[in-house]
């Protein structure tokens, strides 16, 4: 299969491009400009120049995707706004825009995590948009056109990064980044749409 | 109680406040303008100017919040954000917006909705606003200060407007929306927080 990987760079996309690269043509996306291609999720012309460039692929799996980590008190509207253009409505314009790219068949697999279920101090925003992607990814499984599929995946912290975190997570068991990349794997060559999975918790 | 109903005027609105009235002081508020407040949720300077108006409240409760129904085909970038800007982040506003407000103890009541868990075509603005709330609610609700709580109420289509909504929910069972209504009575009278409150499903 040809798969775009957004966010190729990151802790998880490394991972997941390691897994896929094996197995499947691997076109890379990322801010870093170090990718095949760039892209910035939050421009939806970016994200349209980069499907014209890529053209027709079977899978577009993304592990892009940021938000402010604040408090409520801390938080701004802007604030509110950013994490909504990024993480969540990046993600959703991927899969609006790239509708017409995806073969027959073929899927979207996009990044969420565990704070959709679980509260941590200054996680509101990365509450809002992981609960937002899972179910807008359960809502558009039904109207995706031609056989096309989508899921998300839903890590816990990962071993890569528990000591950064350690302080925000106490007591959180961490997944190696290289489980939550079969979850991808799972998606790309699988036939479940409209699921959400949760790697490590 | 006094309690800041946001909504006032909708079918659940209506039913939320005949509820409260007899048992709380509600001060009203909506779009409409045939409220004590007027404010619109997508405006964060509207939001703001309420507050001010209101003072301090026990309770705030929103049965406010739309998005456009559309399928992933015909939904547009714009059609996105005004989705994120209303029901999803006009809402997180009421409750950032909203902390300086809310007595020690206090409450905010969020509505959101079947669709953040069940496919039907044109639904998945709505499912990602719904799942956004819901997780914004879980996620925020251990960080708000002074014994404040939040809750969302998930109701399925009402009885009420069954008829209309038929085509999209064949064979969703109706709910009557006194019964949502009392979910709201359930967050602002009770003591759970971060809970998401299912209404006939």
């Amino acid at each position: 299969m040809k798969v775009l990987l957004v966010g190729a760079t990151g802790t998880l996309g490394a991972a997941v491009q390691a897994l896929l690269a094996p197995r499947h043509e691997v076109v890379t996306a990322s801010r870093s400009g170090k990718t095949d291609l760039a892209v910035d999720i939050t421009d939806p012309a970016s994200i349209a120049a980069m499907y014209e460039q890529v053209g027709r692929v079977d899978a577009v799996a993304c592990a892009a995707g940021g938000v402010p980590f604040k408090t409520i008190g801390d938080l701004t509207y802007d604030d509110l706004h950013a994490a909504a253009a990024n993480k969540l409505l990046g993600q959703v314009e991927l899969v609006r825009r790239g509708v017409g790219f995806v073969t027959d068949g073929g899927s979207f697999t996009l990044i969420t995590g565990i704070l959709s279920h679980e509260g941590i101090p200054t996680g509101s925003m990365s509450a809002m948009a992981n609960g937002g992607v899972n179910s807008f990814v359960r809502g558009v499984a039904v109207e995706l056109p031609r056989g096309q599929r989508i899921n998300s995946v839903s890590p816990t912290v990962f071993t890569e990064s528990a000591a950064a975190y350690d302080a925000i997570f106490p007591g959180f068991a961490p997944v190696d980044v290289a489980t939550a990349a079969l979850a991808y794997r799972r998606s790309i060559e699988g036939v479940q749409t409209g699921q959400n999975f949760r790697v490590g918790w």
